[in-house]
């Protein structure tokens, strides 16, 4: 079975009542954090200069953008709001996907779902169905796709925000497949982009190419639906593996359940180690000797910087994180790494007796701690970032997450709101600031 | 030099005094070309989709729509635009670029103009580097992007189209090659769209992307400004074969002056004939025993029905097209080709006589006609598409073919518009029905 067929028929059949509760659990829990990113991003250069474009161009008040109380067209809302939401670069990550899965889709899927009226719930499953399909195509494309200079986050997601507006708009399957295929001829995204706005812009790109694509096919576009996967569509032309695994189980497993989530606003290679640290909290900072950190090479020459002066420099620092999460300050809180906490004495002291050494036995995505305490004692914690973690357990660090970025009682209602799935407009507002 | 540097400093640096009269001429050659056809094309199903989308989106007046009096914004203009004025295939097309040079270029030099104001002297200089430019770009790709499935129109265009956008806004070079670098993570465009709407759809998305791109950029946008040939940049991505003859005396000579124009609304396949046809006229079909054509034997599968009783199918027929020029029907008319011109006796009993044949030793641009008449004698002509078109001649061939698709006054007037560089609202507005 061709695999624009699959997806097709998974976005446009699959049951609101099929999908198991623990993928549409993962999908609430990520648009807490995705809006709590989202807001957390709205000034950042990226955000307001898509924002200003899209305001100077006004238009029907259809969905809401991150930020700014002004509604505009889907179109636009969904372009603004997938380069806003990933300004910070803080939001859910699929490592099979290769990308950023929720940036690309949600932003279509609320801005169709608000342009249309549609509830709470439908805009969930959508943009459930949206991410899955996504990493699906994802993994077909494969590692050479990334490799080549591709970002999945605006190739293979623009496909599943085509496919979420899609269903959104009530396509049927053959409509689905149409959606595909012209974008097909629209999705794109280079990561010669990184470390520029370029990259946000990326995910903001596939949100709005998915919702214009099911636009124009509610309307009657006709595209070559087969553009996807022909042989000079989509996949063949940009460097696409064609791996059918992708396809393997779709509607029955939810890969979407496997997303990752940052809890800590610094560089990825910095986490493991906090996470392993936190296991050994509550520690006062007299307590301590020393810290060990054994981390992957590859991380040395990335975020070991010793004595960095600056809150950029801070979120490359194994000493300087550690001693701030110790110290108590939140480093889920962008704001935490300034200038002034790498001059602040406590800080310095702590940081100074943090030791990090290379060890090619630990994976790129773990970290082993040893606290040495002052009594002689040692206390030692490892993390792995691809550890499983209990829905329980990573919905209690989303919201403190998000209580970190939002406010306490703004996060949990906020919370309270998307469980309920009782009304979108009542989500949105939460994007205000 | 790197050619994004090149191609920046020939935006934003060439002065309009220094563009020799035979580039500008051109530019206004195809700017009653591209207005003719668009207009002619305004109520294709691919026109209508599109402009309903943007006019459902609504938004600040800035610049025309061809075929509708609601203006929209810059961004959106452009997009409906390229769609509609590429939707009848019947627009130009440069063969070193392999694609349409001005249905991606015009359409968003056009809506920048007009969003802020401009004149129209402005207005074509920018859009003649914005094809030229497009056109170096395509060569730079080269054959391999386009066998590779790659559509240049799309992709090429959506450069041209952005340095076209970025001049009017006044960007300078180094604003100019952050927009092909932003570019680079947003063009796109396959052929496997070719034979759906989809196809004209490029066109509207090269504009539109480069719209996008320099508003950005105006606003302060920070891209990869290397990204259109660093080593994962657009270039290499995307099968470009870095052919730097496409940047070769760029600003010397303008490759624009060798763009092809359509001067048949039929298969390209059969102008060649009916322009070796057109050397023998007039001639009265009651003195023609029989027409023999000899032409390139990759044409015979393709546009040689010998009784087709479709307009379609007239489109794709050696002895109707002949036949219907011969009898004074105006083959630059769409609505020349029909089904009551199949079963016109005359047409049929003409088309009846028309002898075709494959001949290797003809090019696939070219067609040897040789009409045998009732007397005995025989009249030859060998007409080749590529061969030059004085100046002259091609703007009294495009100035007939306006008057056929606007009406004599309505394309005499715009044709005076355009020379007269006056006023660009004045031009915009014949592109109302």
């Amino acid at each position: 079975m061709k695999i624009t067929s699959q997806l097709a028929d998974f976005a446009a059949q699959t049951q609101s009542h099929d999908i198991p509760a623990p993928a549409l659990r993962m999908m609430q829990l990520s648009l807490l954090d995705w809006a709590a990113v989202g807001i957390a991003g709205h000034d950042e250069p990226v955000s307001r200069l898509t924002r200003d474009m899209v305001l100077a161009e006004g238009g029907v008040p259809q969905a809401s953008l991150i930020g700014h109380a002004t509604k505009v067209p889907a179109r636009a809302a969904a372009l603004v709001n997938g380069a806003t939401s990933h300004a910070l670069d803080y939001d859910d990550t699929h490592f099979a996907h290769i990308g950023h899965p929720s940036v690309a889709v949600i932003p279509a899927a609320l801005a169709v779902a608000q342009a249309r009226g549609l509830d709470a719930a439908a805009f969930q499953v959508a943009a459930l169905i949206g991410v899955e399909a996504s990493i699906r195509i994802g993994i077909w494309l494969g590692r050479d796709h990334y490799q080549t200079g591709f970002h999945q986050t605006g190739t293979a997601g623009a496909f599943g925000a085509g496919l979420a507006a899609a269903r959104l708009m009530g396509l049927d399957a053959a409509g689905c497949a149409m959606v595909l295929g012209l974008l097909a001829t629209r999705a794109s995204g280079l990561k010669s982009q990184f470390g520029t706005m370029g990259k946000p812009f990326n995910a903001g790109l596939a949100a709005a190419n998915g919702v214009e694509a099911a636009d124009l096919v509610a309307r009657g576009f006709i595209a070559n639906p087969d553009a996807l996967e022909s042989p000079q569509g989509f996949g063949p032309t940009h460097a696409g593996q064609n791996r059918s695994e992708g396809l393997q189980s779709i509607g029955k497993e939810w890969m979407f359940e496997s997303v990752s989530h940052k809890f800590h606003a610094c560089c990825h290679g910095l986490h493991a180690a906090l996470e392993a640290c936190l296991i050994l909290a509550p520690l006062k900072a007299g307590q301590i000797a020393r810290i060990e950190v054994a981390t992957h090479p590859r991380w040395m020459t990335v975020c070991n910087q010793t004595e960095p002066m600056t809150g950029l420099g801070a979120k490359f620092s194994y000493g300087t994180v550690l001693a701030m999460q110790i110290l108590g300050h939140d480093t889920a809180v962008l704001d935490s790494y300034s200038a002034a906490v790498c001059v602040d004495p406590a800080v310095q002291a702590l940081r100074a007796r943090v030791q990090v050494r290379a060890d090619d036995s630990v994976a790129e995505t773990a970290a082993r701690v040893r606290i040495v305490l002052q009594d002689g004692n040692s206390l030692d914690a490892t993390h792995d970032l691809n550890a499983p973690l209990s829905p329980d357990l990573r919905q209690q660090k989303l919201q403190t997450k998000a209580r970190s970025l939002l406010g306490a009682e703004r996060a949990d209602k906020l919370w309270s709101r998307i469980t309920a799935q009782d009304d979108i407009e009542g989500f949105a507002d939460y994007l205000l600031p």
